[in-house]
């Protein structure tokens, strides 16, 4: 009666300092580690026979940020998908890196303030290597509308041809042949964000995508998901006054949400 | 080159009051729609004909929730499904219902305070319907241990037969042949985190989903998370002082997490 | 040059578990210490003599949880009050103890679910004890307006005697002569949020305070912080159809603030 | 017995876009108004004349934008001072306006991304104006230390000499004599927290603020909160490793925390 099952280790928070002269460099990261396997007999018996205890993978994770250059967050989670898949009772081992950026404060050796440009993401398993981004929030101030919708007896949204765009872009892509470099993948997708006309967020999302692949032959398939954060105009026409594009409201809740895949064709089903 | 791809709204806030003289009630809710069909103009050519705008969305729970009694969550789900799968491209319809608990001040009108319980969700589409809790915190004092787990190097995780134990629950349940009531299920999970010693959160977990299926003949398959809320005992001895298990240090981070489902035999694969 | 300055140690997590046979009870605590004393060397030369590390307090609040019955919040506070006054350069200490509810799971002699009915707050110092109530999140349905208010040429508002009116309390109140039960005074805030009509947050406030002065006399003074959660009318004319008032929209943010004091004659200014 | 109260709006969220050809500018505020003054009358007897509702701060908020240039924080903050202490009923009024930083791509005119450096802050009131900081996350990999501090029979901190130095830098500095170039003292700070040997939080505060003070005649005072974003060294002796200052556990929970006022001689008390 036990079906699909897996548990592991969430948000280990590690920081790896390496420490040049002249330039410390440091990787912030967030790991989290979940492992497949044989587990039946602890969840129907009670025995704990070849279940690795939760703690000794947050140990593991410390242990091999300290062995492992993390010269890459894939290599790092390769190294402990390796590990885990060691144990006796796994079958199945996916490791998520996340790594929270830092710029240095002018050249100096070893300080540093939080920087930007979004959540670096790589997640590896046995099956296969995917690196991403989220976070990276973004804006047109124009540049951007949305007209010739359905509309039926309850739409009330007017047409536009000027309006903000914002939305906070997580993206995930594969390696279909070799590892994309993560800093053009990424630049690429502010890039193709800003470079035309949106008649909608359906539209820029797979001009994100379309750019993505056609400058990186190594990725065969890019997931993006865009929350539409939206600015709404706000009617001062009440008041006597023009609002000429210039002063709106920014909202939360509720949003729109649009995710797709962009891929190589043939293009395949879910 | 355009592959799976979905939008529609998410976070809507509604609130729907029923003023019965005497007692009013009230159902707290935060609604998401997402709509799949045939929107690759939309994404490849900027042609938004046949495309709802998500404002619309919006309009429309609005509208639904004033004309549907909301009897269940189930049932306003479903209204929305149907109308959506009324829009000539939409092919697929998912809406997710959560409902925040409120309860009542004593025996007033209209007078309510934020409940408790866990919030109740419900999400509805084409292919059928499940129900399910989330934010269920739970915790036992006792009664829960952790031993013979496996051991390597770089375990340092002490066993142990007396341990604080917390969760927060989050559960899934498919309607498998009629729906099941949600307070009776709610409650089931409850007495059966509670009804047995607990050997490790996996344990609990089947025996969670076991007592549910026992009960609820109509539930076929129930899908539980459990993130383990460590409360860590404090090391006193270094001031000379026992712990007799009393004093603990809450941590959120990291936390162990254990997913799985229970299901009728015969099992199926995920 | 150093002017006033402070330092402690925040957010220390810590659940104190009493195991009587048949029910243990538990206590589950956030506690945050702010010294003030004579910590200029420190500032100035980075001479830490005298300086207790944060760290210490961390420990100190384990072993006085161990040590102490924790029978009431205050009483706790006031031990690690003393305790941190006999630090040599110590002249003031605030203690802030926040308990988060927990419900017994039916009569269960262990287990427990997260309660409801706001977070109980004690803060402790050498001047004297204040108590208070936060997270407590209340609505009624009806029995509110907002009239007669201010109109300049920006105001849009219509004026409305039946609207739904909710917050989250915050709410502090002094001991003036001698501990006040605290269940009673936060069931004395609901029942007064509840038993008037409310034509403003300002009037429902000062009925708030005004009931627990009235009911205990040994509170000198209440201070309330009372966020305006919106709940908006939706305009469902634009679709033909009659909102009577049942279908609301929930909004965070923007939201109207009211803060006040009620206190005994002679009034005094802040 | 109506005590000291005020109340407003909060987290007001408006941007206002500049519209430059070539060059579009915007500023993204969240916007805080609260109104002090005769509010007796709607406190204890329901009387609502001269009550400015918070929904006219709203709009308010939006159409002075509209109007304004926002040159300035300080400029925009001080026209909303000025139009609500034009109100009858209004004694004092305090605005409140932070600016979230977003960075250009690269030179587009009009795409931005999500930028960094903190949250920018003004505080206008009628009394005066200060000007601060938030959200400014900073760290340091070396050069920092904690050494010589109080010990007693709870204390197990370890003396260290290179340890990370992490804070989230609040600071608010006033307007003595003529506004402070905003850039140029977010920039000291930052140079400051990097350019000494941090012996503690307090004594790195102390310095951060003499720094601002030495360059700033203009401002009297700077106050700062500094939040200790512990990073603790991980114990790998265990596992027969060497841990050479290179692997940390980052925690948000407990923390200590540092505040401090630097002020121009003479010092005087809060």
């Amino acid at each position: 009666m036990l079906g699909p099952n897996r548990y592991g280790k969430s948000q280990v928070r590690v920081v790896k300092v390496t420490r040049t002269r002249g330039r410390h460099t440091l990787r912030d990261l967030t790991v989290d580690v979940m492992l497949e396997g044989d587990f039946a007999a602890a969840h129907t018996r009670g025995d704990n026979r070849g279940l690795p205890a939760t703690d000794t993978m947050r140990n593991t994770i410390y242990v091999l940020a300290n062995r492992h250059p993390i010269d890459t967050l894939e290599s790092f989670g390769g190294a402990l998908v390796e590990h885990f898949m060691g144990r006796p009772a796994v079958v199945g081992v996916t490791v998520r890196v996340r790594e929270h950026p830092w710029e240095r404060l002018g050249d100096h050796e070893h300080a540093f303030q939080r920087g930007h440009g979004g959540t670096r993401v790589a997640t590896v398993s046995v099956g296969g290597v995917s690196a991403g981004v989220e976070d990276l929030l973004v804006l047109r101030t124009t540049g951007s509308g949305f007209e010739g919708f359905e509309r039926d007896e309850l739409t009330t949204l007017p047409e536009t041809d000027d309006r903000i765009l914002a939305t906070v872009v997580t993206a995930t892509w594969d390696y279909g042949r070799a590892p994309a470099d993560w800093h053009a993948v990424r630049d690429r997708l502010l890039a193709a964000f800003a470079d035309h006309y949106s008649p909608s967020v359906q539209f820029t999302l797979h001009r994100m995508g379309e750019a993505v692949l056609d400058a990186h032959p190594e990725i065969e398939r890019i997931h993006l998901s865009l929350p539409n954060r939206h600015h709404l105009l706000i009617d001062l026409s009440r008041f006597g006054e023009r609002n000429d594009n210039a002063v709106f409201e920014a909202t939360d809740q509720p949003f729109g949400l649009i995710e797709g895949t962009v891929q190589r064709a043939p293009a395949a089903g879910a």
